[in-house]
């Protein structure tokens, strides 16, 4: 049986060896949802770039670029971090470069692993079924905020858990800790992510429709993969 | 109102800013539950390092000396570290010095504060009584195991959380996490604990009645307190 552990910030994966195994970056407010949203809605590939400059370099020769820093976007870039700003018909067949401040660094910091894939509420029974066809090891890597632990991450984290539970080996205290919080929440998703930090952070920031939509599970069926430097559908 | 944050692992404290604030470490598998205990049967000082060789010079000049590695005792050191070792009449006065894989560990890292206590299930009524007196702002310092997450620690984060919840701001993702771990298994403390990654990678070593002891709420009020390179009994 294979097994499943939980990652719970940028700052503890090196305690992790991810060799041979399946990485799913999950950064639910707001990067893996919005990559997620925009594969639903017909993009071709997505670079993710770990700084802002690279991002610039890529918009520079002619691809769509969206920066987010701090939960805003970065002036001068194309689009911003709401997975609203996806779900539109000119960004279909198109390439963007992102940047973001938790989910973009979290993809970089896994490329030793076998395969890297996006995971997202949104998303979410696909990224199950795919874990559940290739039968490898597998981490959730929870981007977090600023390196460390935050609410929504986990969250996801331990709905996955829940649904790989009987197929994985789960033995690990974050995995574990990850679980019990799904489940002592799953009937209100929303009303604990509004506990979060995030939420008070950024309440200026007008993203409680954001907020809701990221919660929702199984809007679309892409599966975001890393290949050869960028993300496309898995097929 | 004072903020009270946790620092879920010491590969995160970085993330922290320590300066003015009472940091609580937690190890309680097993470092600080022994740390209360031997001072609730007498010791006078325990002197914390980070190095199984700085403890050997400490044994060499004359102390007693502890040290503890994967959880076992190194070979020559006079006290390992099940807290049943520290209710000897034989420690009464004494100056031990310390060194575990994990507890010892925070304590260092912990220096920049302006304080640093000593927290266990064993003591948490005298922790709490302390820090209200206190009034400042507090991190719990969970020391994990090898630098990542574990249950135990973040359960004494959430059972402390729980009692200074209405005389501290909470509003950090991982003290609400840690509240809700503790409030989920406050019931029956030892039966998730017997869950964690802990108790199986020490199921071999007989410690399920350290364990035990280790989940007992104020067997002490004793309150060690770092000063001067050294933990004393605060008064």
């Amino acid at each position: 049986m294979p097994s499943l552990e939980v990652c719970l910030s940028p700052q503890l994966i090196q305690l992790y060896d991810l060799k041979g195994k399946i990485v799913v970056v999950v950064d639910i407010l707001r990067a893996t949802s919005c990559m997620v949203t925009a594969f639903g809605h017909g993009i071709k590939e997505i670079i993710p770039v770990a700084s802002v400059q690279e991002c610039k370099v890529l918009q520079q020769k002619g691809y769509l670029a969206a920066a987010e820093r701090d939960g805003s976007k970065v002036e001068g870039f194309d689009l911003d971090n709401s997975p609203f700003s996806y779900m539109s018909e000119h960004i279909k067949g198109k390439t963007i470069a992102v940047t973001t401040t938790n989910g973009t660094q979290a993809i970089v910091k896994s490329l030793e692993a076998d395969e890297i894939i996006v995971g997202a509420f949104l998303n979410i029974n696909t990224v199950y079924s795919y874990l559940l066809k290739q039968n490898k090891d597998v981490i959730v890597f929870c981007a977090g905020w600023k390196g460390n632990f935050n609410l929504e991450d986990t969250l996801f984290a331990g709905a996955l858990t829940n649904l790989l539970q009987n197929a994985f080996k789960i033995t690990q205290d974050s995995a574990i800790m990850a679980l019990g919080m799904y489940n002592s929440n799953k009937n209100d998703l929303l009303k604990f992510v509004n506990t979060s930090q995030h939420v008070s952070r950024l309440a200026n920031l007008d993203i409680h429709k954001d907020i809701a939509f990221c919660l929702n599970f199984d809007t679309y069926q892409s599966l975001p993969i890393y290949k050869n430097d960028r993300l496309v559908i898995s097929c």
